[in-house]
């Protein structure tokens, strides 16, 4: 999918490797951890994208690309400490090897590493634009905290904090892709609503797959936000839908959930069209993101846009 | 003390709780929470001094102001997630009050916002020295973490975890004073070297408190640190020159310590000169902060360095 930003993803992995280098070894090897531990890498992926219209100069343009990734690893760090996770991606997470005192530091240090990479080398607004995302997925998440066993929320309420919790994030990366290589102001904005139309589709997938995917799929227990009160989109839509809406609204809102009524949660929301449902609202994203990627991007370039937006709308992982 | 700088901190208080204005709730609340939990403001009251040499456009240098202070709280923050603790300064500590997961975030939201408010505002020099000094803590911190129940440790071990861990933001606070309001190269070094002086000074203060105040001046039980497995300057010099040095190492290495011994261990250490010895360490840094003043610092604005200086040797809260 990625083949046009394919070396660029390739150098940035060395790269990573290099700038969380410290004469503190824990933090190297805790590091090291977090990112031969993999991920997609989608952020920067898009970044790189973004920056295709024009002959860009990588020396420029890689700093920010790494403090993208680095950014993104310290949340997940962050929520697995919150979380209390042991395993992410099917591998043991940093609070489970390391336990939460370092994992907590070792976020923080790599959101400083983040800034310290960009903030002598990109333009103010650039940096403005990082720092902004951040604030915005910290209110994301504190929003999901605040609401999660709770029963009433409407699909806009959902959607707001998905906006703050993931598609702002990814909507930044693809603008700041545009403004790395100076591209015009409509352009840059048409680069931002692909990618925050993407970044909600991507969220949405992610909370369909957390209760139709098999943990080995996604690396983690199936009906997991279920067990955790967070209330997505498919829980919503059968909340509202279903026949035994009150069985599953008395589900939702149990804390310590028995693996019985989880399963029975999800067995309420499988009768209902709640993953359908949910995966239209993931097309239509997708179509909106396809529809947006600017006139003057075309060939390959514009295909690698198109098959982002395919790829958010298959995947099972 | 801070006449010099009082109507600027009393500015910077009405600023602080106006830019933790979020529309998430909980987020105001949080903060203005630890906002309102009061400390000594030292870092954005000497980052005001050091702008003294020359007239400075207030609008200007605000913003950096807020940000060392909300970097602070947010290190606070963390430290008290980390440390699992239940009061600071005698009050109750967030994680206390709003959990871990909350706490966790709203330092992250802290950090984020400090850098957005100056991300367009400070020169790149200015955001670099912010941003690298964080990194430099989580060092310091990380460092401490690996460190604690270690009975091996030099003076030089402690003095280089001190100094990530307290004196580099402290000099940090002094050097983007100077930055602010463009004043050479020598003098910004010159203050600089003051702050890391005093950060030195004020660290060691801190670590002698820890084993001689009583728990109502410093809001924390006594011997807190040797609870905790963190071997400070006394604990270190106790280690070498007590004539019960084994029985104190044993304590040293003692997790979930009783009342019992961590008054033993105290007691092991008040028969030595620990505490005389620290506080000529803090004597020396302090007489260097003296001495390293800018010579065309001068009248009140030249008192108020010493005055500080004195403060910090003085202090016992």
């Amino acid at each position: 999918m990625f083949d046009i930003v394919k070396s660029d993803l390739m150098l940035l992995e060395t790269e990573l490797l290099s700038v969380i280098h410290s004469p503190e070894k824990l933090i190297t090897d805790i590091s090291k951890h977090l990112i031969e531990a993999g991920g997609k890498r989608l952020r920067p992926a898009l970044y790189f994208m973004c920056t295709k219209s024009r002959v860009a100069d990588m020396e420029a343009i890689m700093p920010m690309a790494i403090a993208i990734e680095l950014i993104h690893m310290a949340t997940l760090v962050h929520d697995d400490v919150i979380d209390n996770a042991a395993t992410r991606r099917g591998k043991a997470t940093a609070n489970s090897c390391w336990g939460n005192h370092s994992s907590v530091l070792i976020g923080d240090y790599l959101f400083a590493k983040a800034f310290s990479l960009v903030a002598n080398k990109a333009s103010s607004e650039m940096l403005k634009v990082l720092t902004d995302v951040i604030c915005s997925m910290c209110e994301g998440e504190i929003n999901q905290n605040r609401s999660t066993f709770q029963t009433n929320q409407k699909e806009s309420d959902y959607l707001g904090r998905i906006e703050q919790k993931t598609a702002d994030f990814i909507a930044a990366s693809c603008e700041l892709g545009g403004l790395a290589v100076g591209l015009s102001i409509d352009e840059t904005k048409a680069l931002r609503e692909y990618g925050y139309s993407l970044g909600m589709a991507f969220q949405i997938t992610d909370d369909i797959l957390d209760v139709t995917a098999s943990s080995e799929q996604i690396g983690k227990p199936v009906g997991n936000d279920l067990r955790q009160g967070i209330v997505t989109l498919p829980i919503i839509y059968a909340l509202e839908h279903s026949p035994h809406k009150e069985e599953l609204q008395e589900i939702v809102q149990t804390k310590n959930m028995s693996e019985e009524k989880i399963k029975r949660g999800l067995a309420i929301l499988h009768e209902t069209d709640a993953i359908e449902y949910s995966y239209s609202r993931v097309a239509d994203y997708l179509q909106y993101a396809r529809n947006v990627i600017p006139a003057n991007i075309l060939g390959e370039h514009r295909e690698a846009f198109i098959a982002v937006a395919d790829f958010v709308g298959l995947r099972n992982y």
